[in-house]
């Protein structure tokens, strides 16, 4: 009895839930310099790094790239790998095209390099070389990129809506904090190496290759107490798998290509691979608040199982004890013992 | 007793229930034409004002922006502000970036104007000046633009799906129709003013410094009764938080550039700020359908509630009640009575 | 109550249940090659057909698609319908834009085409000309592309997590498996055909208009047994509406843009309306593991359940059976009976 008490409180058996309703939007801020033999000393702001540059719930932050510069549809060798390395045009077939190609195969065997030969494709040429990644990362200082994250949240059932820049804030210390679990726990300015680190994770390891982040929103809260009670708990978790080992494409990248026109109308494109960190803001929660209803039932399945108690006992008693007999007999016999004993009675009399 | 069969009755105790699967898409319409000093006179189509072209339960309509043109890697003095404004090189840094910097410090001090000297920094050049937000909103006959929304929601448990384009629709109507909560409460095409101003919110007023707004489409359906009951609820809900005070960039805005190449090769951009309106579709709903399983396990509860009587007669008559000796004597010491009970008996027959 | 406790063991009423935290990634490989007269001879990739570059939980495959090439910002004559075409400039207002017009009407009515005469439109000239859509899909042979898709699930409650790449796999199985609902229903990798016959559509089919499909991962986990247990299950659905009747815009296509400069600065664009095939990964998932408290209150509602047993037998036997008068003499006149019983004895005592 006491046990069904205890969940009864325990899991708040007297509330109603709700959960919980949100709209996420961030922004990132930093810049920095890179200097490449390619580029040259160029600057990347955001507008460079955020691709695509508004997302739902998500932002991605592009730490690492191989460039692809002036692409046009042409002829061009193909990647060296077993299936497109050749001696001669006898062993590439026309036409031919695979998952792992870059183009189609004109049939033609060209020199890819002084030592080696492969098939002639048609593609955007030059293909991409992909074998060699950028290490360190080539925006390693995106560690020190800042994320703010902005999160309102409703619970229908209550019509209580809240957001994570809290009252008490005023703009100059918006302006300038930066979250940290132990001094600024409700700070939502974030800055990248940090959610990284906070997930037990090593930053410019991960700027290499990329990967996914999740930042976690949980918005648990008690409204029979005050609303100023109701914070948001922020945590860090890494969602894809680390161990770059038995994995294909290990981390997280994907292509995407700034297209131009030269004068003479010819399109020509610039490919990115771009490694990068997404962020996923996950945000759940869930409100309880005093309701007639839920209390009702969970107090009758709470006292139902007082019954069990009644149960036992009567399969005790009824089977296991010594004496059953008279008790049973007392349980099922008893109208038939009454009307003998009554009939008795009025023998008595006469 | 009858409460809890009120709550058997009112919470459906006796349905299985399912939540919703569902899918969306968005298509915008609408064009609007602009005339300023810096881009003369422009027309606005799909394909410029929605960023990204298409997204997962969102779509962002572009209402303001501010125009940075012919944006070049180079050198040009930092935005003025407490910690950029200076009298002479010693008081810039070289290399020197913060968060709110547009670029990496170069050390020396230049004009910014006639007035004021700031520190030179290598950027994307002339480097954006978003302190003065066009106002009306640039593109503010967005307000109306329509949105077609179109739904298709699935109950896996019961195989049950539909969608927000009702049968009894025909394409004359779907064509020329715009939602109204009292007109037409089911057509999926949604004026961008009407969810606004049906969300409390003031169209032109959000679009200067943009928002995000929620649509929601609720597909509570009672599937015991006919398919054409359960029918989309649209309601509408502004999610981020309205008063712009006490906030960091309030609102929604975010930056995104378009790059380009000059008969030299050297690239060039222009950089938007977009200021607008997000919308996120939430679809969300709950089917119910009898099944024996709820059914039971709810009655369970529900007659545990009854149980409660006893329970509660049990303790006032043990305790409470005078005669209550008789009373426990005869609930705990039965078997022993029927012994002496019988014994007597034998006794009387010798 | 047998029944009650079949539901019990058969709805695992002693687990209990968490649902699935998940991170999805996405990859698409493949090339085309295209032949048409105003684009020439034309190669395929991921970074020209994937739109956009990266989304959370979903991906588009551009398989269809209508250009219209060297847009500028001029005058031309809107698309001829009921309210567009035209005798003379009285029947054009100027200023006039519709929901469905491509620009802005300068009052002007000129030649469509040798035939037909327009209102004249400041836009995008010429406008895009959307009557015929290509059949068979310009990017028929997207059938072929693949899809990797990497999911990491998470059971916050029970600290498990796994991804959908199980430890089994070696990566040469990996880099060359195809997903097969018999052969390799554990293959992560799809190819894009098989998902839409999976789904009971002809791909060429939906190719042409596109749509929208889901692919569900399932990962509900008993984790009262072994982790390796917990695996994964594919499933496919067509998510928006097959049947192209009565439907405005059926299928899914979107509109974006490249946007050009020349050399003389004026900006040209090229408009796309892109039809594809929209994946979204839908992951869902319940598991379960034994926890004494959901025990207890399934135990509880369970034996309720019992109880209807006894309060029925009590209302048959009080109202229906023969003989209720003693029965229910009994029931109720139980204290009374006694004393006089008692007070009868100790008459006979004396």
């Amino acid at each position: 009895y006491t046990s069904s008490f205890w969940v009864f409180l325990w899991e708040k058996g007297y509330q109603e839930t709700d959960s919980v309703v949100s709209s996420v939007t961030t922004k990132v801020k930093g810049v920095t310099m890179t200097n490449t033999s390619n580029l040259g000393t160029r600057i990347w702001d955001v507008a460079d790094y955020v691709i695509p540059p508004q997302e739902k719930n998500a932002v991605f932050v592009m730490t690492n790239m191989i460039f692809t510069l002036n692409q046009s549809q042409s002829h061009c060798p193909e990647l060296p790998d077993d299936n497109t390395e050749c001696n001669n045009d006898s062993s590439c077939i026309p036409g031919y095209v695979s998952t792992h190609s870059n183009g189609i195969q004109t049939g033609a065997c060209i020199p890819y390099n002084s030592s080696i030969k492969t098939c002639e494709i048609f593609a955007w040429c030059p293909v991409e070389d992909d074998y060699h990644i950028p290490k360190p990362a080539f925006l390693q200082e995106a560690e020190n990129f800042t994320i703010l994250v902005k999160n309102n949240i409703w619970y229908p059932k209550f019509n209580f809506s809240k957001r994570n820049i809290l009252p008490s804030f005023n703009s100059t210390y918006l302006k300038n904090c930066i979250y940290d679990a132990q001094t600024d726990p409700f700070c939502p300015i974030f800055r990248l190496g940090k959610i990284v680190e906070a997930a037990g994770q090593n930053f410019q390891e991960m700027a290499v290759e990329g990967g996914v982040m999740g930042l976690q929103i949980n918005w648990d809260c008690n409204l029979d107490r005050a609303a100023s009670h109701c914070v948001p708990k922020y945590s860090f978790r890494r969602l894809d798998n680390k161990d770059s080992a038995n994995t294909v494409s290990p981390g997280y990248n994907f292509r995407f290509a700034k297209y131009y026109k030269d004068s003479s109308g010819i399109e020509t494109r610039t490919l990115i691979k771009a490694y990068g960190i997404r962020l996923d803001i996950i945000v759940f929660g869930k409100a309880g608040k005093f309701d007639v209803i839920p209390t009702m039932i969970n107090i009758g399945s709470g006292l139902a199982l007082f019954g069990v108690a009644t149960v036992l006992c009567d399969i005790v008693v009824l089977y296991c004890m010594k004496k059953r007999y008279y008790y049973r007999e007392k349980k099922y016999k008893y109208v038939e013992d009454y009307e003998l004993g009554t009939s008795e009675t009025y023998g008595t009399d006469s």
